[in-house]
């Protein structure tokens, strides 16, 4: 069954295409909030839900391009993605696209130059919040591509959360993305990490949370002194006299130790170690933690023997 | 050239014994608080700018730990601890040993016991913060060991900072300590590494920190919201509701190209993709990402071939 759609007058339709969880949430927002919407997924019973609530089923994925001046999509990867937009040549024209899949900014810069060549406005995006989050107010999608783009269908973009335009690299809000991301999971993990620590003595989690939460990271790293910290990043300044790589390092060799003892998972801290054991060997062990970055800006060339 | 000092008297009177950069912090911080302060180091010379504002030299060990009721020690490790305190054998009778030593929460036990058999009170503590915010009264010190020595020197300890007594097992202090700093860490380098990531594509870590610190981190983990998955933790209740550990594991997979596609360091965020693998052929894949509470919690046995 195949609903028809003619959408050409309605400048405020819009077309999701790729329905998973994500994709989903997008297309029920856009619903939700009163939006004339066409639908396209792969597999077309995905749609069903939607369309039952007002949602035009596109029989292709041209048409589904057709239908709208905006198309949103969230596809599993960028191979998928070049596959079904393969068959939309000339749909697209004075289009925009936007481009929520995940991926690298290479991928991301490559769509963009794909998309100039097909006359159609581009826009990058991630979103930084699970599926059920999307449409809050305070949800964060970032957007990178040309500013005219996203000033045009920025109140459409509203809808989905609260939209940041990064800057015209379109692989900015994918790399911001990613970095916002590995801070995450890095701090989660030092949580567990410390969580499952303490508990090797039968300390609870939620002892844990409090003095780790309640106590010690506001006040050991709160946003502002860190913050504050960060021009020295970009300065390449790391001045030892609060504590040095070296004093650091011991402390981390600690972790190791105390991890092995305790019968708790013990490679995470021991990468920190050897990661600080790498920056002293690199000269240093004289400055303080934040030194780090230097270690990290660099890549690791190919190992010998052909390792990571 | 050594200072007599007859303090059998003076129940306020305190012993600091190793002077590096934090016992050295402790000591100046007893003295201009207006304790009767004797010290000693092995290299005796490291006590001279004490001694000139109004420190007491002891000539020897056990000279100085008869001189005080209580004697604060911060020596290098536990090695040179049993090493300084061989040859006191008597003079700590009745006493109390506040070992602020560095080491793992089994040295901490080992030394309590040492303590027992010698009749000597002993609390074990870890400094929370660099030796130049000793003292300030928001700066905490952990201690672990009997209550009632705690409470019994709690007005001296409070000298030196916020003391929190956590509980009568000795190892407590520097295991909580341990775990902390191991957020710490994976905190920093999370945010070392996101910052690095950005800073590929010239976005500066200031530009960075805005959105890390300013908005992505206080939302995504706020305090509130992470202590209270610590019950859920406590629990074993992971549920995948809001994401999978599978859906996770595709977002890890994400930073690691990136970081390779930047050309920036990937060890990091190699090992979290790495542990979420091993998290969902563990059979945590439909989860949310605390079940790496799960993996953190069982440490590694002898991997087949010796490796670690």
């Amino acid at each position: 069954m195949t609903e028809q759609h003619s959408s050409g007058q309605d400048s405020t339709a819009i077309t999701v295409v790729g329905l998973g969880p994500m994709g989903s949430a997008l297309a029920q927002t856009l619903l939700d909030r009163g939006r004339s919407l066409t639908v396209w997924n792969r597999t077309a019973g995905k749609a069903d839900a939607l369309v039952a609530k007002g949602a035009h089923r596109a029989a292709t994925i041209a048409e589904a391009v057709a239908a709208s001046p905006v198309t949103i999509t969230c596809l599993n990867d960028y191979a998928t993605m070049y596959q079904v937009f393969d068959s939309t040549d000339g749909a697209f024209q004075g289009r925009t696209l936007v481009n929520l899949t995940s991926g690298t900014p290479a991928e991301a810069r490559m769509t963009a130059d794909w998309a100039a060549e097909r006359d159609l406005g581009y826009l990058d995006g991630a979103i930084m919040v699970p599926p059920p989050l999307v449409g809050r107010p305070e949800s964060v999608l970032l957007y990178a591509g040309p500013r005219e783009v996203f000033d045009r269908h920025r109140a459409t973009l509203a809808l989905l959360g609260d939209p940041r335009h990064l800057g015209t690299d379109p692989g900015l809000a994918v790399l911001l993305n990613t970095a916002l991301l590995e801070m995450m999971y890095a701090t989660l993990n030092g949580f567990l990490h410390g969580a499952a620590l303490v508990g090797s003595a039968n300390v609870s989690a939620s002892e844990f949370a409090e003095l780790a939460l309640g106590w010690f990271m506001p006040v050991v790293l709160d946003p502002a002194s860190l913050a504050e910290q960060a021009a020295n990043l970009d300065e390449g300044a790391y001045p030892g006299d609060l504590g040095t790589m070296q004093m650091n390092l011991n402390a981390l060799e600690h972790i190791v130790r105390t991890s092995v003892e305790q019968g708790v998972h013990s490679d995470q801290p021991r990468l920190m170690k050897e990661l600080a054991e790498h920056a002293i060997a690199q000269g240093h062990g004289t400055e303080n933690y934040f030194a780090m970055f230097e270690i990290f800006k660099r890549g690791r060339g190919p190992m010998p023997g052909g390792g990571r």
